[in-house]
């Protein structure tokens, strides 16, 4: 028992661990114009939105993992594994994010910056199958379960079609992300079975 | 109860790794001159100075939000997302400080350098309007919190100077902004309610 | 015995930051490609290969490492700079990532990373014997030891023989190596006597 | 009193986490050779000796800490800012070391190494006075605390002369350096009042 909780909180110190350096790294790439001056520093729009998106992205995920793990009763060897796939995923948003900067919101960075979304939530909910729907925990009522699961699928289901969207109109794509990202700001489900904040 | 002690102090481990995370990428982005001669490194003295009121400021910080959290009851939804913007204002830091050096004290950048403080205090108030003022806490007196909210709208005052300011005389704002931080090194306010150090 | 606890502790916690920093910049190393196309991103493909396996390696170390301190009692001296031998080798494979991808998997940086692979096997022994051979533990039996100890020869005979391999046939020594690691990929044995995953 | 143990270990945790990243980006900061063979490997020597020399040393300097702050009782406002001195220091260590690599150890960027190890650890031993020595500990005698003190002055002139000498013979002083970590490498006296490993 006792060392099912430090296998948990390890694992959680961990994952922060990588969750700081993620969104840390993140707003330290970008680079200052080479002008001292104040329209050298406007020029920088496409930068200065994508890392903001990617940043609130970041905050809500770790917001949900930290909401999740609060959940979880100890860390399996799946739980671990998913876990991992799941910071592989969050790790691969600056790659998307720097890419998107420099190409000014082409529509192939676009699409993949999309897709890596994707990827951060279905690996989000393996994650959650793993380590709160297998465990039998009566505090979790059926009907919030099913709330839950179905707001993972609409996320999964929007962002995969900002993926497609911009392939076209890569403003578009980048306009739908935006949108979720503000339906998922509140992991209201899930909390609505728990004082905790 | 308890579980509101978990979020409180996961949120401050998250923190914590994070101002790890931005004071040594701070440090460690200063590059080394290309000559190996002493007169190429006095020839770096924007960038030291920079660096250095940067490492001080982002230490002032650090304390005053380990204080702040020493008072906070638990991290409220609200807490968590204050926290979030105080984060990534102090994560801007080495993006002005580097294009501060690289500009070697330029108008622009020494302006937006001192918003960027602007930022972090602003946001800082705010995270401890929620977390502090909220709370009905006895052990905090009103003539404490009177004071308190005194110093951070000086605070936030002289750094907005110090942003007019360097638009004329880029230096003088610089110098404006160390003025400040002498100011802001000790959290006697809050300290003198405490035993704590 | 507490002092005992919080050294072992504070090791951990330091190892997992620097397993969370080299994880994570692992990833940020990979550049995004010049140009917003799909095609300039699937030219990619050594670098993606690359980075995905060094993840996985790295999480599969992360894990052992877990397991290891588990069983570890208390953090001696030896434990201390036997720990540090082995993050050093574990920091120098985002070195040889690079180079392997930026060689395009190239002989040299194929048998460079292999041998990394081996040091990184060696220095974990090396941690084995001193932190769990050395006390005398009754929860590990004899045959558990030696099926531990026959895995790890058998890994660092594998990757030695990926080093010598990848000097003629750089791409079978990289297929030697992912064969590898998908053995290693559960610490069944350790696991085996405890309930803990 | 709990107050005081958080705030202590709040300071342990920050520090370990800038340790983290320092130490880490530190072998991060090496990059590959242009050229896909040993040769141009090994023509990277100079990289790869200063490199192991400052692992080591920040190795040390992390032993050393963590040693002091089992002493600690608390952290006081002066213990707060003496460690983050201390930080500011060693965070210096990966800026000088990639200089003296590039430089392939010539004769400036040899000194400063000198002197970076100099500050290390005089702010090292004003934290020690503030954390130790200021407070009544019946467990540490008077023969320890003298021993102890002998060594830290023998530590700073053995650095200071490394940097002196290193203005002629860059070779030499590095060599010095390598010395004196050897003579620091175990916190023997510290130690041998204390059962702790």
């Amino acid at each position: 028992m006792a060392q099912h909780r430090t296998g948990k909180e390890r694992l959680t110190l961990f994952s922060d661990g990588v969750f700081a350096v993620i969104i840390t790294i993140l707003v330290l790439e970008m680079k200052p114009p080479d002008e001292a001056t104040f329209g050298a520093l406007l020029e920088l729009w496409p930068t200065g939105l994508s890392y903001g998106v990617s940043y609130l992205f970041i905050a809500i995920v770790w917001i949900n993992h930290h909401h999740l793990f609060n959940f979880t009763e100890s860390a399996t060897q799946r739980v671990v594994w998913y876990n991992f796939a799941h910071l592989f995923s969050v790790s691969l948003i600056p790659f998307t994010t720097e890419w998107l900067a420099e190409s000014r919101l082409a529509a192939a960075p676009s699409s993949i910056y999309a897709v890596i979304f994707v990827f951060v939530n279905i690996t989000y909910l393996a994650l959650c199958w793993e380590s709160v729907d297998r465990t039998s925990q009566t505090n979790i009522s059926q009907r919030v379960r099913r709330l839950f699961r179905m707001r993972s699928f609409i996320t999964i289901g929007l962002f995969t079609a900002a993926a497609v969207l911009a392939l076209w109109w890569p403003v578009a794509g980048i306009a739908l992300i935006c949108l979720c990202l503000v339906l998922y700001v509140r992991p209201d489900v899930l909390q609505a079975t728990s004082a905790d904040g």
